[in-house]
């Protein structure tokens, strides 16, 4: 997903330091400094208009939310619903995936989000896969141990791809669904933007819930 | 699947040995006995009417095929048919898949297939489940060294109860599909007949192939 550019995007973050960091000026040395109150830390990897991240924030006052996105517009549209919802819990992070273990210290994070992921299906392109092993490795590294990755996504190509990935890596799974929303964990789901898209079109969204072994 | 009673499957399954073995009189010290030539064993837990198994075996005759059914209407239904088409390495055996283990000495069986197993749904009947635990328990005797494992199902429930299962066991997931018939695996399928029916009724069927790690 590529946005239009918001010409108001870079003013609106330049203006909310408090709300939002730019992995390439600054990184705290512990995240947990941005937040009112030490809890423990949740982690979405391109949260797109953070529809997800802002719900699941607003659910669990009790756990910090990170969001973690590539693209100015994409903050921007999550900066501008925070800057009005004032959630204390919530912290925006533009940054590259890639670069995820120079941004977090060691087992600093309890829960790790992937939500509609693109899904690179060419086979040249699979190391770009946020599900690839190589990420698999970064996500071991700043989760604590036995820490959590949930995944969910509608292309059937990129989940039959994370069900090897994971299992191969290995992880251990927990949950899977091939068909959220007629499953019993629907009630308690927060659909992201793109779920909403997809699964208004009548396709099956793809849930899984792993964890990491222990070391 | 309960099939009818079929007043003549007693009376040809007495009427070939050669061809069907039941469990509970005789099993052979080892099964390539019962083959004309020593090739890899492949066998098929729950074969119902033997669409696939004696279609694998045509396709194959390289290697040897054991349909191991419990139902004699079932195993009446592929006896009627092999009596005619004399598939060399095919055999039939009547047997419930929990005696696997007094059944087949360990590591002589190269490939194991389970084709849309009954569901049994219920948590308390879990242990019925052909991809439960104590099942794969079993396989891992009876099969060489990374011997494999392939599933097909329409059933989601036992599909993602089966992922669980097989990963937490632990096995090596080699290849997964959400829907078969839709992908590039298509062309190399044998259908069974209830992959028939629940196909035509546009139902996606799962598809996996795992294999055993090395004890
Ligand atoms: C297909 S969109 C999904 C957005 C949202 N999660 C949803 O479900 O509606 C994928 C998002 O991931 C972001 N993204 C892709 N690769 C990334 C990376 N390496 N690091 C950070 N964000 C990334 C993209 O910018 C895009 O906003
Ligand atoms: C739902 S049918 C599927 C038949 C066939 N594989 C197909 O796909 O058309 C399941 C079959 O497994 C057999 N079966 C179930 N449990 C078994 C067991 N423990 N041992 C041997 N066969 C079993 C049943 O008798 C039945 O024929």
């Amino acid at each position: 997903m590529r946005l239009r550019n918001k010409p108001w995007a870079q003013e609106l973050i330049a203006a909310h330091p408090e709300l939002i960091t730019i992995a390439a000026n600054s990184t705290p040395s512990t995240w947990q400094e941005c937040f009112p109150s030490k809890q423990p830390l949740e982690l979405e990897i391109g949260s797109g208009k953070g529809q997800f991240i802002m719900e699941k924030a607003r659910q669990n006052p009790q756990h910090n939310f990170l969001a973690l996105e590539l693209q100015t517009a994409a903050l921007a549209m999550i900066l501008k619903k925070q800057v009005v919802a004032q959630l204390p819990n919530l912290q925006l992070l533009q940054a590259n995936a890639q670069n995820l273990t120079e941004l977090f210290a060691p087992q600093s994070v309890t829960k790790l989000y992937l939500n509609f992921s693109d899904p690179w299906p060419k086979t040249r392109h699979e190391k770009r896969r946020l599900v690839a092993p190589n990420f698999l490795k970064l996500y071991q590294q700043l989760l604590v141990p036995q820490g959590q990755l949930e995944f969910k996504t509608d292309n059937r190509g990129l989940f039959e791809y994370a069900l090897c990935s994971l299992n191969n890596f290995p992880l251990h799974l927990e949950q899977v669904s091939l068909d959220l929303h007629a499953s019993e964990l629907a009630a308690e789901n927060i659909p992201t933007e793109y779920e909403d898209k997809f699964s208004q079109k009548g396709q099956p969204i793809y849930f899984l819930q792993a964890s990491f072994p222990e070391i």
